[in-house]
């Protein structure tokens, strides 16, 4: 982290003393107070953005580093709208969106990185992992699918790999958007009584909110075990939107400013070249 | 086709008889006469990506079909201003754009439609070919790289490649943008003259420049060859941009009304859903 990290509700987990239960979903300091709108907080969101954009195509232009932005949530923590409140307004051309499902049964015949590692952002792109390699020391373990030491190997393996990452130069920020229980609850209804949403809802979210104390702690383990200086964990309180969305873009923008990629020198004269 | 071709300079490419020659970079009929600068197609420019951006949701909503946007031109023909304008303001989780540049070794030893292949834009995506598997009959074909017999294989497979797309439920529209020689002289000379744009000049584009014609004729044959109702090429008069982007987000919009993408049913009874 490169960056004076920018006054923000965000939370960097800085060691292994970090616990999650002393972050509150509901913070919004030291962000003046808004009313749950976004409209309030739209000029300096728009402002964030217009400097993104500026910023990417400057990275685009530079053509040798990359920015990897991780997000992970319980399901409707925001993953989506995050997503699309930060980086609308930024030249699709250089950003790249890879979207985390259940491993297919090719992806299953590799290692766990595999398939991460494949959607790696290109030099000069900004990259986005919806879900991520993380998912497989949260979903995995709160089902008992990997057994402790596989577990903290994973740590191992996942610091490795994102230090190969960094020293390639990918700059790299990880979101785990925190939303209370209550809010999940308040989201899933929203999507059950507006048919417009209907088709968001997945039944199984509701299994798998049985599980919510176990993912905290699962969440918990693996940002104290893999947040660092060069590829920092934030957590970002998100029961609201605009806090969650203005946190981030804050962040985001910071972290390029300090990157601040410049357009590559020519190895050309520009006046000795005739246009016939 | 299944839409209403709105009102554009662009021509489509019907049948074999159609000449390149006889579409003039410069026109901008039956659009209005403007001055050249953006600010006057602003508003109409705007309200078109608004749409764009709610239909490519609804898209990514339905997740059963895609729409792929090819583009090809001459160098500085503005392919990359094109897809930045056409497509800055839409959710980038929901656009893919592929660039493709001289194919590396590894691509080289299988067909060339397979590194295409790979880029075909998943369901719910907009898709975007920043030069394509045309290349393989304009540059390899200009330079004598491949004979008579395999260009005109390729036009076949580039037709078969194309209907498995369309089958599969991929709308394709592809886009030449058709600028003057004079025009991309003008471009070069401007890169060379802004120390801010050097960047963006290749030397190797004044060569390419000197196969004007050979291009151009390479062009009118391909679009002759590989245009249909399933899979239109459109000649967009390119000349000014501000027209260039007009016509290609006119087409895109109707595109994308005409194809009318809806939220799926959801298989559960929302009323009987509880969240705990």
């Amino acid at each position: 982290m490169d960056f004076k990290l920018p006054k923000t509700p965000a939370v960097f987990v800085k060691n292994k003393s970090f616990r999650l239960s002393e972050v509150d979903p509901d913070d919004t300091a030291p962000f003046e107070h808004h009313p749950d709108e976004r409209e309030d907080v739209l000029p300096r969101l728009q402002a964030l953005r217009q400097r993104l954009s500026e910023l990417q195509e400057l990275l685009y232009a530079e053509h040798s580093r990359s920015l990897l932005i991780v997000l992970q949530a319980m399901d409707t923590g925001g993953k989506d709208g995050a997503i699309e409140n930060l980086l609308t307004g930024v030249n699709p051309a250089g950003v790249q969106v890879a979207t985390f499902k259940a491993p297919t049964t090719e992806e299953l015949k590799h290692d766990f990185l595999w398939r991460i590692h494949a959607q790696a952002p290109k030099k000069g792109h900004i990259g986005v992992f919806n879900r991520s390699h993380y998912e497989d020391v949260l979903i995995t373990r709160v089902h008992g699918m990997i057994d402790e030491k596989t577990c903290q190997e994973h740590y191992e393996d996942i610091n490795h790999f994102e230090q190969l990452l960094t020293r390639n130069g990918t700059v790299i920020l990880k979101f785990f958007l925190h939303i209370s229980k209550e809010e999940q609850a308040g989201r899933l209804q929203a999507r059950l009584d507006d048919p417009a949403k209907n088709w968001k809802f997945d039944p199984n979210d509701l299994k798998e909110r049985a599980y919510w104390d176990d993912y905290q702690q699962a969440y918990e383990d693996a940002l104290r075990h893999c947040s660092s200086k060069e590829a920092p964990w934030f957590v970002i309180p998100a029961n609201h939107k605009w806090a969650r969305d203005l946190a981030m873009s804050e962040i985001v923008v910071a972290a390029l400013e300090a990157m601040n990629p410049q357009p590559p020198k020519v190895d050309f004269d520009p006046k000795k070249m005739v246009v016939k």
